[in-house]
């Protein structure tokens, strides 16, 4: 290999990464989805004249978004370079193949790359004559202040959104009532993360960003965003406190009584083990607040590679939002019954 | 936090993870699994005069063994302390809680702690009037010769088995028959795993094994056990067919027609965009040999605390494995629709 792999990275060439990790997508989908254009993945059997749900992002955060395609997920996915938008030829193939006349949902995280290029996606579209919604995933509290949510970016609440909105894609008929669901999801989805080890580049092998041996990043975004704080390492049980404490602190109510889907999710390179260990703390303090649990979500899907920490997000159900919960769904990223 | 932790894990007191991970997956069960004993993991919802599925393992290789009870997976898992087989004691207390009247399968790897323990564990329930059979798991090609299949160690293969016995478990109405299925889905299951980076241990922070920067182990085991060959670094393209040759070298016939489930795991620290680049290099080898992958599943299951690498396994499907591997099942670990 030409290339410095000093992550020791099981690939091939580091600038075919995204184009090659596509292809083994589809494959791992055996069937039920196909590849569209130049970087796209759609669901093969889809319901007729229904509103589709179009999700999309940079690659090398496997397994979202694209991962995410599935029965009872999204319909299909329109997939960037590595830590890249995907350019707006791409959501319009996706989107182009994606409607059946009752146009498409973009549901995708708020990152200025991702907004712009599914934004001329639309224009791109709209000339097409396809109707186009948009909603934008924006959860990670640490990244803006209640007062200016429109800068807050999409993290690992993600993945309930798409989950429910998945749910509504099965059930409603129109566009609006699609769009109306998938922004009470993220009205009610709110997550913090916190950072231990850096990503890497796979095309140079560089880190993401630097953090020191003894010290963790509160906040920080997927990608090595800055966070609220740079923290001394601490215990799983003291972790847990801080990250729900800024949950708590957040403009999202919650109380007693509420039902929560709680998603702990790893970047990848921490592992179950660690997950398991902040869930245990994590329980008995929602649970002396009164908040129930519905349902638990314990994986790794919104990762970056080689980087390590953890996130906890809160996705607050209310009888619309829990019956689309509900659902059974199956995609390679998350599948319940 | 008074230990060192040079691999800056999320956790609270080292020598307490596997107590304190246990706790946090009966949580992550949401209700439909519950803590018996010291430290075993039972499903609720048992189908009356029933054989039971029990497995179990070392903690630290989280989701496998304990995550992977569930909804037709297994009835409820024995768990060991950190790489340590579950004591005889907990054996019992899960066979106790398991048994119907129809008798107990015991479904593990082939370690010798747990060998011992589990063997004993049987005899203590012999005692209590419980019929107990036992299935060793032995799928790792590369940890013996065909000829002496029964020194191999069980690996990532007991996924693909576990789903399928624990399908079985959900039919059948003998132990006999249980035990019969599973020894087949083992029969028919083979593993070639190569690790990359070396896990470590919670409790002194030390690695499991060394391993030079540019030097991958083929045929290493989860634990740093010796495999075949100390290789170059070489690139995902080249790693599959490595591997694949190795797992076509062995004594499972696979010839043009056959179908199997073929799994790409990650030992936890590689990240899903390199199984998705391995998978691609795979399949068109396989469908070359005229080999139809069933179903694929591309996942982190079996893993060792930061340790990184990957592992091919291969379950061929009779008529019969795949009537039981098509059947739903849920687990925190593995589940499907």
């Amino acid at each position: 290999m030409s290339h410095a792999n000093p992550a020791k990275k099981i690939i091939n060439n580091p600038l075919k990464c995204a184009d090659e990790l596509f292809e083994g997508l589809v494959i791992a989908y055996d069937g039920k989805a196909r590849r569209v254009g130049t970087r796209s993945i759609v669901m093969n059997d889809l319901r007729p004249d229904a509103p589709a749900l179009l999700v999309g992002g940079g690659a090398g955060h496997e397994p979202i978004y694209h991962g995410l395609v599935g029965k009872g997920m999204a319909d299909g996915a329109a997939v960037g370079e590595i830590f890249a938008a995907p350019p707006p030829d791409i959501v319009l193939e996706a989107t182009q193949a994606l409607n059946r006349g009752k146009g498409v949902l973009f549901l995708y995280g708020n990152y200025a790359g991702d907004v712009m290029n599914f934004d001329i996606g639309a224009e791109l579209a709209a000339d097409e004559g396809i109707t186009v919604k948009t909603v934008i995933i924006a959860d990670d509290v640490c990244s803006a202040p209640p007062s200016e949510k429109h800068k807050r970016r999409g993290v690992a609440g993600l993945v309930p959104i798409t989950k429910i909105a998945g749910g509504a894609a099965m059930s409603v008929d129109s566009l609006d009532e699609l769009a109306r669901i998938a922004q009470k999801a993220c009205d009610n989805t709110r997550t913090v993360g916190v950072s231990t080890k850096p990503g890497s580049i796979p095309a140079t092998g560089k880190p993401t960003f630097e953090l020191a041996d003894d010290i963790i990043g509160l906040g920080m975004g997927i990608h090595g965003e800055k966070g609220v704080a740079l923290i001394p390492m601490c215990t799983a049980d003291e972790l847990a406190v801080k990250i729900l404490d800024l949950l708590f602190a957040d403009d999202l109510a919650l109380n007693a009584g509420d039902e929560i889907v709680f998603f702990v999710n790893s970047l990848g390179s921490t592992h179950m083990m660690e997950l398991l260990i902040l869930l245990r703390a994590a329980k008995p303090i929602l649970e002396k607040r009164g908040i129930k649990i519905h349902q638990t979500i314990v994986d790794n899907i919104v990762t970056c590679q080689e980087m390590a920490g953890v996130s906890f997000s809160i996705t607050k159900l209310d009888a619309e939002l829990k019956k689309f919960w509900d659902l059974p769904c199956e995609s390679v990223g998350y599948t319940k019954l």
